[in-house]
């Protein structure tokens, strides 16, 4: 008979309340609501991001139905391979909380048990919503951050990057957040090059590999990354030759050890990799943070979009991240917030 | 100005006696030469296999050039990132050194700090060289092992699998080791596979990549393994439709921490792995079964082959492989052998 280890399980939503309206193509949000999961001392987090038909309701009912009593605490791999398919915001959520367990088990911060340097950190960008372009710009000034990250997909994307570029010297990244066509592709992409752009993530509509391997045949001097059009390793094979690189985000890969996968994969096919994140507090932001020694570009600004985290993790320095040194994620809950 | 770590790196040559000589398609041996690295603490090894063009003072040769004072033991990606390209079996001498190092550290032993279960590894399967066919069936029926890996590449390959088949009910598997071309391979397979085989491995001269597509697209009910076409993860994205499977060495890929990239890059194009070794002692072996709960497939019988093994390391019960508890890869040299 198998001994139990009687793992305990739980689970509660909690209101993420962002610091400004928060726009993008797919839509525009003032709050998201998360979970926040506990594994006996583990801590986990699944964001319910709505164009990722993840809803509080689902992450739910995908945890009710696990059985975690005989879950081995220290078997990562035989547990995450045997959760069923489902949600894949509880799936992460799961996969945080065990390696937060895992880590304060083994009494180490988590990155280095992935045998990390922590100081390899790449600065991360900070966000810009869709706004009026002149606002847009204003933020810019206002932040006098080193990288941003620009969403577009209104009717003012040239302009609103002009303003930007006029605003600020810093490095600047585009996310269309598939919001356009192919022709509309072709079209602004090499206009919007000449604002000195890094790279520009998702042109297109969420599937369309043929248009990207299209787009980037035209060489427009702007690297093509992707970020709907990837969830798990698979993908990343799927996109070999089509694109310059791939974003990995935890709530996507299902956590840390599929969204590992999906970089030594996106490495094989000489793909660069950026790690980002959804609306979520610090508690998976930091977790994806102990990953980001790995990648060469990182966009993990989700805290700093947030009013009211429940949690303590990662410090910014302007664009540099600090990962916390405390076993597992590193992350405590803010008394009376959580 | 940098704090240095002073991390001292010493090595020797060794040889290993096998207990019977061992004739392959590449070649007989009655000895080899392999050599035993020290890193701090840590313990490596690799293995000089002539047919990998790997030679004592190649190795030699590759660490001498090595300024290791610097190293911080922690940052496993980093030092092998860095590592310079050249003797793939110096690199994996140093990964593992690294690798049982960082074990020791952090108290714990390989496996669980990979987050695998150690009760998960497949059972090994036992080797036998090529000689005549009855002697070859008398050496399955001593061994009364569970598996056999039977190697292939002479004028009596059909007589061989039959007289086996015939002295033995045990999982039997085939290794040409690229001894075939592909108009023998399309020949002899349909007639093996009578013979109630699991698999068969590099049926075709190495890196004959487009062979193997079309010998797979016969279907002749053996699934299609690779070995000797397979070092890095790089390569097993080029086999993706071509073969079944892929056979994973330490010696090959440079160490534990490629070595999983290539299991990794397997799974996400629907890959079977098996972990195999070199003619090597139960160090190099033991680090590599810290990775077999991840594996379809184990031929890790290095140390059954050998007279003289220097260490003490992973244990045998039949057809399976108990891994040691002590922290990194848990091996010990034998006292008066090292």
């Amino acid at each position: 008979m198998k001994l139990k280890n009687n793992m305990i399980l739980s689970w509660k939503p909690y209101i993420l309340h962002l610091k400004t309206p928060f726009r993008i193509a797919h839509g525009t949000s003032n709050t998201r609501q998360n979970m926040i999961l506990q594994l006996d001392e583990g801590l986990g987090e699944a964001a319910a991001v709505p164009y990722y038909n993840e809803t509080i309701s689902g992450i739910s009912d995908y945890l009710s139905n696990l059985d975690v009593s005989d879950w081995h605490p220290d078997h990562l791999e035989d547990i995450l391979c045997m959760l069923p398919a489902g949600s894949q915001a509880a799936r992460t959520g799961i996969d945080l909380a065990l390696h937060d367990l895992w880590g304060k088990r083994l009494n180490q911060p988590l990155y280095r048990l992935l045998g990390l340097n922590p100081d390899k950190i790449p600065e991360t960008s900070y966000t810009i919503g869709i706004d009026q372009p002149e606002l847009m710009a204003d933020r810019a000034r206002q932040m006098q951050w080193p990288i941003y990250k620009i969403k577009l997909g209104s009717e003012d994307d040239e302009a609103i990057v002009a303003a930007i570029r006029e605003a600020t010297s810093a490095r600047i990244r585009l996310d269309a957040n598939t919001a356009w066509d192919r022709q509309r592709a072709a079209d602004i992409i090499p206009r919007l090059a000449e604002y000195k752009i890094e790279f520009i993530e998702q042109p297109l509509p969420k599937g369309d590999i043929e248009g990207l391997r299209w787009l980037r045949s035209k060489n427009f001097g702007v690297p093509i990354f992707v970020d709907e059009n990837i969830q798990t390793a698979r993908d990343v094979v799927a996109h070999a030759g089509a694109v310059d690189g791939i974003v990995i985000k935890l709530m996507k890969s299902g956590g840390i050890r599929e969204a590992l996968h999906a970089i030594h994969v996106a490495r094989a096919l000489d793909m660069q990799v950026m790690i980002g994140c959804m609306v979520e507090s610090s508690l998976a932001v930091t977790a994806a943070a102990h990953l980001a020694p790995l990648c060469e570009y990182v966009d993990l600004d989700g805290p700093l979009l947030v009013q009211n985290d429940p949690f303590e993790g990662i410090k910014y320095q302007d664009g540099r991240i600090i990962l916390p040194q405390e076993p597992g994620l590193g992350v405590v809950p803010i008394q009376g917030k959580h």
